[in-house]
């Protein structure tokens, strides 16, 4: 996150809204890294880019796993433009940062996908936690990992995904630790937001989804779980980076962890009621 | 409960409905004890009858803690009918059991309390838990004491109601031990019945509430906890009778536990959503 690089492109595009600025700032390279906390209130999402003929089976495979796999944008084919996301939006170039993948290794890091772009290219924009944690934040409900200043840790859980076609693998889960109060709040406000991860999966019992170490994380990082706080998982949207590293498929394109695609859609907008 | 007997009353009171039919077996005495499973489908309430010079407080104790005292019926004083709550409703005779209360003790136990009113007597019905377990159970969410085929579990907690002139005292809950899946649900579909005790007030921690052995249950009977299931907690209607045994007012009225009021209203009527 760069405040100060993100508040001149502010400046300099006046009325075309902080989300639109802040895809311009991934664009000019002004923006790297991590986008928690960039263009507060607008929806941020996961981004998974397939080739037309694996795109059917990961279609079907959102829509049997909505929980890490919210749906909530999806091109045409060949078509880097998502208009109904944002404004001016081109998906090759307004993340902050992407993850080339070969038969389900990394073979690119770049800032832009303009060079790996391809006619037969199908994107998937998938809702993030960044949206709920915003709604969590505002009924003050505290963040462990945003306190400690990490990022919130993620685990590879023994639950199945529902597969699809040649999709299939395990659950991802994020944790938070919350009292018990607080965690009951939490699946009422998270509940409100389905088309980001909505409810927790689970609650309590780590063990029982096959975390054996809630101090040992498969993704981010570790963070403090008190005496009187329960571990609660909701679940996450790195799950589609933990299949295609699975099931290897001959080409994707990811954003990376962390930098996400920020929408003009208002997290509020969101709100299932 | 007295199926058959009940039944017989449904027949003679075709047209009535069932939950008229329940008041009037009560009436009759041909129920006496539990209600739980009468007049599936229509809410039951928890009765406190209390002096005009004390009403004023208690409907502020309600008021002040929605999720123990979920307010659904209030007569005028000495009016021992509640049109709003059923037809032909008569508190004075409409439950299958009373306690009447002299400075905290129980000085009788009768079938009807007309021996007992006076005209300066405010009755309040308040929501009970048998609408929400109907909610769980019509979702397949599995309720261990039914199982079991005990009372629900309760317990005195270390939690403090909001006082409110002369009542004060400590939150009672109910508990049933749920998988964390079954929890996040049972959060889910309760938390649409405010007026029935709403959301779990805790979950998964006893010791922080103040219960030092979840097999000890104060009110009703212990029941299973097993290893992959967590003990979630409810607001619970006898909250009021642990404060009027601890505030010892001069005179007051209760039901029986699990003797309740079978109200006209249907369960379905009360979801806020």
């Amino acid at each position: 996150m760069h405040a100060m690089q993100l508040e001149s492109y502010q400046q300099t595009h006046n009325g075309s809204g902080p989300a639109l600025a802040a895809r311009l700032a991934c664009r000019g390279g002004a923006v790297r890294g991590s986008t928690a906390g960039i263009a507060p209130g607008y929806v941020q999402g996961n981004l998974a880019i397939l080739p037309q003929d694996l795109a059917t089976d990961f279609l079907r495979f959102c829509q049997r796993n909505p929980k890490p796999c919210p749906l909530i944008g999806l091109s045409d084919p060949g078509d880097p433009r998502l208009p109904a996301l944002g404004e001016d939006l081109d998906i090759r170039t307004d993340l902050a940062g992407y993850r080339v993948w070969r038969d389900g290794e990394i073979v690119d890091e770049p800032a832009d996908v303009l060079a790996w772009w391809r006619d037969d290219l199908v994107a998937f924009v998938l809702g993030c936690s960044f949206s709920f944690e915003e709604a969590l934040t505002a009924e003050e409900i505290p963040l462990r990992h945003v306190e400690e200043g990490v990022r919130v840790p993620m685990y590879r859980t023994n639950i199945d995904c529902a597969p699809a076609g040649r999709f299939s693998g395990k659950l991802v889960v994020s944790m938070r630790p919350l009292r018990p109060a607080d965690a009951i709040r939490a699946v009422q406000i998270t509940s409100r937001f389905p088309a980001v991860h909505g409810a927790p999966v689970h609650i309590g019992l780590p063990q029982a989804i096959g975390i054996a170490d809630i101090a040992q994380p498969d993704y981010g990082d570790p963070v403090t779980v008190r005496d009187d706080e329960l571990p609660v998982f909701w679940a996450c949207g790195v799950t589609p980076q933990s299949v295609i590293a699975a099931v290897k498929p001959p080409f994707a394109i990811t954003h990376q962890p962390g930098s996400m695609l920020v929408t003009d859609i208002p997290n509020r907008r969101l709100a299932a009621f």
